[in-house]
C-alpha cells in the first residue's frame, strides 16, 4: 500500500488523481491533501477517501471543517498546511497538483522529508529547477513527472542510461491556435483561445498551449528533470497527440510513448511506478483507427513564447522566474479581457528584457524576482 | 571488449555485423566467423580482422584455406564447424546470422557454452521456440534480437515487467505487393516480388516479406523470445516502416521503438547491450521531414500466409516447423520461376493440412518434420 499526499485536490489533476486512488484502493491510500476555497468538495472527499490530514487555503474555513469533523482528522490551513501535507510522516509519495509558484516550498520539504515526489507544479522546476534538483539527489529522491510530455520521455528513459540521450523530442499539438497566422492572432477572442483541440485542461494552462509557452516551460523542466542541455531538446508540432513525446539515443534508435489522450496514463504511472497498473475505463490506442500521424517543425517566430522560453531557459539563473511570473500575470490580464492574445508574449518579452540576471538564485531571491516581475507587469496594465 | 563470434558471414547481416564490428574496433573484436562458399570474402575478412577461427561450408575450402594461411588461424568446415564457431571458448557473444533450419544446433550449442546470442536466425525460433529459450532460462543465457521489430520489442521492455504487457504490435511495411488486391497477385512476376519498398535484403526474406510470412514467422518469433501469448500479438499494416514496433501495457501506454530503415542499429544494440553506442554513418530520424506516418489494419484474408502463421503457431508442436519447410520450399520454387506467387500460400497450406501435429518435438522429430515436409512439397512441384 503506498500512502498518498494530494497538494491541490480541486483541478484537473487533482480529481484525476482522485479517480486514479479510488480505482485502485487496494494499492493507494490517500493520507493527506490539501484544496483551496472549495470546501464542499473538501467534504466530499473527506467523506470518500478518510484522510487522515486536510489543509484548506483560509483559516475560516479551517476552523469550520474543524467544528464539523471528528478529531480523527487533522485539520491546517495557509503555507504552513501545504508543508504539513507534504512532509506528512506517513506519506509514500506526494502529488504536487497545486498551480503557481505557491507549489515550490512544499516541494522542497518534501524532498527533505524523504517523500517520492509526483510533480505536476510547472513552477517548481522552472522557477528552482537548480535547487529542487540538487535537494532530490542529496536526499535520494526521486521526482517523477506527472505530466503526459514528460512522463512520455521519462517512460522511454526507463532501462536507458543518460549518457546515450542524443535529443529529447517534446511533441506540442499546437494548441487552439496552430493554423491561424500570427496576423490573424491579432484578434482572437477568450473564448477562442480556451478551445483547446485534444487536451481537456484549466484555463491557465489552456491558454499556455495557445501561445506555445506550455512547451516553453515543458523544454525548462525537461531540461532539469532529465538533466539534458537545451540544444538537445526540441520541439515537435504533432496536431494528433497521440505521440506524447520521444527520446532519441546515441545509435539513432528512437523510441517515443503513445497514447489517448488520458492525463490519468501519466498520474496513475507516477502512482505506480516502477510498476504499471491497469487503468479502469482506460481508452485503448487503435493506431488503424486513427490511420495518420502528422509531424511538422516548429516555428519559433510564429510561437514567440517558446522561443522566449529557451532564451530564458539558455541565460538561466532568474530569467525563467521572470518568464514564468510575467506570463502568469499576462494571461491572467487576458482571461480578464485587459489585454489582447499577442499582448500575452509582448509583456513576457518586455519583463525578460528589464530584468537583469542573477545567477544561482536562493530561494528568497527567486521570491523577490517573482513579485518585482508581476509588480512590473502590473505597472504596464 | 567483447569478443564476437559471427554465424554466416557473407548475408545482409553478416555483412553489416562486421561493419558494424568495423565501426567500434576498441568495443567488439572477431574472434570467430564461420562462411559457405564464398572464400575470396572469407579471406578478405580474415586480413581485415585477423580472427582466430574460421568455418567454411566445404572440406576442399577448409584445406586450401589451411594451406594458404599462417597456423595462427584455426580453420573447420561443416556442420561441426558451425558448432565450433557458436561455442568458441573466447566469445562473449554469438551472432547467428546464418539462413535456414542449419542455425539451430549451434544455438543450443552456444546456450550451453553460456554465450550470449544475437539472434537473425528465424528458424532456431520458429520451429524450436521451446527447446531453445528453455536451454536459454536454464544456462541463464540472454536471446537477443537482432532483426529491427524484434529489436524494437526488446528496446520497448526495458525496465518493464512481463505481466504489464497487454499486446505486442508488430507493424509491416506490406511488403512489394501491398497495394495490389489478391486477384491482382495472379501473376506478378519474380523481379516484381523483388522489389522492397522500403528495407534493402535478401532474396528470400523479400519475397516472405511480400506474401507476409515474414511477418507471420516474426509473430511466431516474438510468441517465444517475449513469453506472450498469440491474442496478444497483433500486426499493424504501416508503410514507412519507421516505427518498427510497439508494445501495450496494461495502463494503456503504449511505448514505440522507431528509426530510419538500418539494420545496424538492431545488430549494435545487441551487441553493445544494455549499453548504446554511436552509429557510424547513421541517418537521424527526422519526424517533420516525413510529415506523416500511416497506419492500417492487416487483412488476413488477403495475406494467407500471416493466417496459416498464426494458426500454426497457436497450434503449436510441430506446426511451425512445417510452415517453414512448406514455405523455404514454395519460396525457392517461385524464385526458380517453377511456381507463381500465389501458389507459395497454396503449398503452405497444403502441407500444413496434411501433417498431423507432435507435441513437443525434441530435435530429431524437428528435423524429421523438416525433411518430410521438403519432400512433400517437392512431390507436388
Amino acid at each position: 500500500m503506498k500512502y498518498i499526499s494530494l497538494l491541490g485536490a480541486t483541478g484537473s489533476i487533482g480529481t484525476q488523481t482522485l479517480d486514479v486512488i479510488r480505482n485502485h484502493s487496494d494499492k493507494f491510500r490517500l493520507v493527506a491533501f490539501s484544496i483551496g476555497k472549495n470546501i464542499e468538495l473538501a467534504r466530499k472527499i473527506i467523506a470518500e477517501f478518510s484522510p487522515e490530514l486536510v489543509s484548506v487555503k483560509e483559516r475560516t474555513d479551517y476552523e469550520s471543517l474543524k467544528a464539523e469533523f471528528s478529531s480523527n482528522i487533522r485539520f491546517s490551513y495557509g503555507d504552513d498546511g501545504l508543508v504539513e501535507v507534504a512532509a506528512y510522516e506517513k506519506t509514500d509519495v506526494v502529488v504536487n497538483a497545486v498551480m503557481g509558484s505557491v507549489g515550490l516550498f512544499p516541494t522542497l520539504q518534501a524532498i527533505k522529508a524523504k517523500k517520492t515526489i509526483a510533480l505536476a507544479n510547472k513552477e517548481t522546476l522552472v522557477t528552482a529547477g537548480h535547487i529542487v534538483m540538487e535537494a532530490a539527489k542529496a536526499n535520494e529522491v526521486s521526482i517523477l513527472p506527472v505530466d503526459s510530455e514528460h512522463s512520455a520521455i521519462f517512460q522511454c528513459l526507463q532501462g536507458e542510461k543518460e549518457k546515450n540521450i542524443e535529443r529529447l523530442i517534446i511533441t506540442a499539438s499546437g494548441g487552439s491556435f496552430r493554423d491561424k497566422s500570427r496576423e490573424e492572432l491579432k484578434d482572437v477572442t477568450v473564448d477562442q483561445a480556451l478551445n483547446h483541440p485534444n487536451w481537456s485542461m484549466g484555463a491557465k494552462i489552456t491558454i499556455d498551449s495557445a501561445t506555445m509557452m506550455n512547451k516553453g516551460l515543458e523544454v525548462i523542466e525537461a531540461h532539469w528533470l532529465f538533466n539534458v542541455p537545451y540544444e538537445k531538446i526540441d520541439v515537435l508540432l504533432h496536431r494528433e497527440s497521440i505521440i506524447h513525446s520521444l527520446v532519441e539515443f546515441r545509435d539513432t534508435s528512437v523510441k517515443a510513448q503513445l497514447g489517448t489522450p488520458d492525463m490519468r496514463v501519466a498520474i496513475q504511472y507516477a502512482l505506480s511506478y516502477p510498476d504499471r497498473l491497469s487503468l479502469t475505463s482506460g481508452h485503448k490506442l487503435n493506431l488503424a483507427e486513427i490511420g495518420k500521424l502528422h509531424f511538422e517543425e516548429m516555428d519559433l517566430n510564429r510561437f514567440v513564447c517558446l522561443k522566449l522560453a529557451y532564451e530564458a531557459g539558455r541565460v538561466g539563473g532568474t530569467m525563467p522566474t521572470v518568464l514564468n511570473a510575467a506570463n502568469e500575470m499576462a494571461v491572467d490580464a487576458f482571461l480578464n479581457r485587459k489585454i489582447s492574445f499577442l499582448t500575452i508574449d509582448e509583456f513576457v518579452s518586455k519583463a525578460l528584457e528589464k530584468h537583469h540576471m542573477i545567477n544561482h538564485p536562493d530561494l528568497d531571491t527567486i521570491k523577490m524576482v517573482d513579485q518585482e516581475t508581476r509588480a512590473y507587469i502590473n505597472s504596464l496594465l
